[in-house]
């Protein structure tokens, strides 16, 4: 049973992809009977030196005649971006060719019309690479757990922030050394906007939030913010608290309607998610049947993520020589999405004060005129100034940023210090 | 899109699943397109009690009458133990019915025939949830993985005895208490045999072995030692070392072959699966590309379960509405199945010897004289008698139990008080 694979992009999956099939084919044919043939390979520049050589005449340095080319039957997307990698998936799609994709920018942005392109024409559009590297999460999200009316789906999504967040918890570094470290070290890219501002972890809680709650979620919904806020300081305080930061993908379904946001949430030690430390990525999944799921590895690098483009090519392949049209996998519903000013929040704040009789009372006056209560209050030091650290129950975000610029107006407040979100359990 | 579904057992989780296709079939369906219809449902006593009652018209005493029923499309089997289950299922694959089934027993004894009869007849066979409850790991060992050369899958896949090694590690509980609690809250059985005796978790380390190494290992191939051996005395010394006990199902290939075996095993503090308390389940994968996975979540529990099911339900559907032959998931080869006293284990050993110069000399010697090497020594205690802890370096098991019978027939060996096998990384 052979299938004609080509393959978009020769960069660093791309390149652990070919170099697994053209030599390790025999493996997966004994244990699939699947023989996997590449036929063709579009690289950016042809000239290009290449860790994995790959055999010069199936490379091509135009994309469109690997989609075109009647020998492939099977198209494997890794070139990234938007364009031209939704104009080739769509041809593919139209050709009637199976396509798997790493692309999550692409599936995040254009997931739902290409999903839809792909039932139409019955064939499958598979991206387990997208989320979480080597991770099984998309399939299990979307096979597995199909019956599972899931609650929460909480991510460490981001493998670049998590090692820089991890460096800041274990060795004290500040933010800017911690960033020039992971940079040296590989994890995060000479701009690492992408990575740093929440971006690249919101592509990915929104294709989480669109297969686990079955409504399309375009990743412009997704509220997002990054990790150059932090402070060593507040690493400390938290830690005395219990807790530790994570830059957390979270999305969860209530009554109310979806919620999909990407930030800076301290959690505490004992979650299950604090332990996963430096660039590993982990899901946790909720549910009233299933309680909680635990999903962890690494998030990304060449070999783990052709790992999963290579389980997504076996279970296209199968379903390409079954010879029917697949059935759709997801169909996306209109549940409503919520206004992320909406969602329950719960805060650690940290004021500079001035200490003197009263100053608390003024200050829960405050909190509690913008219906927000307060979990926890400590005082560090006494002086001219104190340091007061707040941590409060969930309310809304919106009474929460009402809350923080009405403290900021306090004559007694001299500084709102720090601000960062906590878990809501 | 319609199909008509038949249930063989209305027991724990055959209830919870009949109650979800009969409560939530239109998440289901706004979900996946799929509508799942009960036609049939055979229970032993039809006139029992039961926590979610079924309409009486779909009930039948004759598991036969669900599988040939013409309006059954397809066939769940949730009754448990080898016959008739086996012969059930073996008629529904045969008339092209594709089956799920949470059956461990079955599939890791008659698991090859049964797959392979159902590659004949072109229709599903899956079993996610015989393993590991609700956690996703059949489907992604045997799909999202498949490309990838796994060198080792170690689960903690009996919720009963990670429940009573938790209390002990945590309560000081002996293992008669900690089992007695184990079936005042539900955890363990009246008898608890199967559990405490590794020979459940053997036959799902089985069935891992046998997808992750696309080879079949029969549950009688796999080497099976339970937890009631376990004193408290060495749960405290380990913890001083380092260490815990937890029943692991092991599975590791080599070039010398593929190992499985079910044992209790001391596992370093920080390793990932330490943290796995009370009856939640974890699987760990390793591979060269992927390095390191973990899975974890309940392994039991009718509604954790019933998730599990109700997924390879709606796989199953899409394959049978696709109306083609299914291809094949996975190919069994011939892989090099060891014995178990070929394969490389460390020892932790407590010795109660003579407190008299001279003695390590004349263990160690003894214990080298059998190829066996010392990793660490801690002398407890000094007086007429003293307790000398080991950690034995890897090396065959067959040289760990002659070293061990060598020891007993010293002289200046009282006692060897305890031996235990500790994980190898």
């Amino acid at each position: 049973m052979r299938v004609g694979i080509g393959i978009l992009g020769g960069g660093t999956v791309g390149g652990a992809l070919a170099h697994r099939l053209l030599t390790e084919g025999e493996a997966v044919t004994s244990k699939t009977g699947l023989e996997l043939e590449v036929r063709k390979i579009a690289v950016r520049d042809l000239a290009k030196g290449r860790p994995y050589p790959f055999p010069p005449d199936l490379l091509t340095d135009s994309p469109a005649d690997v989609v075109n080319d009647p020998a492939v039957q099977l198209v494997v997307e890794l070139m990234g971006g938007l364009e031209p990698a939704a104009d080739l998936v769509m041809q593919a799609i139209e050709a009637g060719k199976p396509v798997v994709t790493a692309n999550k920018e692409l599936v995040a942005i254009r997931g739902d019309e290409l999903i839809k392109k792909a039932e139409e024409r019955g064939v499958s559009l598979l991206f387990e690479a997208a989320v979480g590297g080597a991770i099984p999460i998309i399939r299990p999200l979307s096979a597995s757990l199909a019956g599972e009316r899931i609650s929460e789906v909480i991510g460490i999504v981001n493998g670049t922030t998590n090692f820089i967040l991890t460096q800041m918890c274990e060795s004290g570094a500040r933010y800017e050394e911690a960033l020039a470290e992971a940079q040296s070290l590989g994890y995060a890219e000479a701009d690492p906007s992408a990575d740093v501002s929440g971006s690249d972890a919101a592509s990915k809680a929104a294709i989480l939030a669109s297969l686990a709650f079955g409504t399309w979620i375009a990743s412009d919904r997704v509220h997002r913010e990054g990790i150059d806020q932090l402070q060593p300081e507040d690493i400390a305080f938290a830690a005395d608290l219990g807790y530790l930061p994570k830059l957390l993908a979270i999305a969860s379904e209530s009554e109310a309607g979806i919620g999909v946001r990407v930030h800076t949430t301290l959690i505490p030690t004992d979650h299950p998610l604090a332990s996963v430390r430096g660039s590993q990525n982990a899901v946790y999944v909720k549910g009233p049947a299933v309680d909680e799921l635990l999903f962890a590895g690494p998030g990304a690098g060449g070999d783990p993520t052709a790992t999963a483009v290579l389980g997504d090519i076996i279970e296209a392949a199968r379903e390409l020589l079954a010879g029917a049209q697949v059935p759709p996998r997801v169909r996306f519903g209109s549940g409503r999405i919520r206004d992320f000013s909406d969602i329950d929040t719960s805060w650690y704040l940290r004021l500079e004060v001035v200490d003197e009789p009263g100053v608390l009372a003024q200050i829960a006056t405050t909190i509690g005129a913008n219906r927000v209560s307060i979990e926890s209050m400590v005082q560090i030091g006494r002086g001219e100034t104190a340091t007061l650290l707040f941590i409060t129950h969930p309310s809304p975000e919106s009474d929460h940023q009402a809350a923080i610029v009405a403290l900021r107006q306090l004559e007694v407040v001299r500084q709102v210090a720090a601000a960062m979100r906590v878990l809501t359990v």
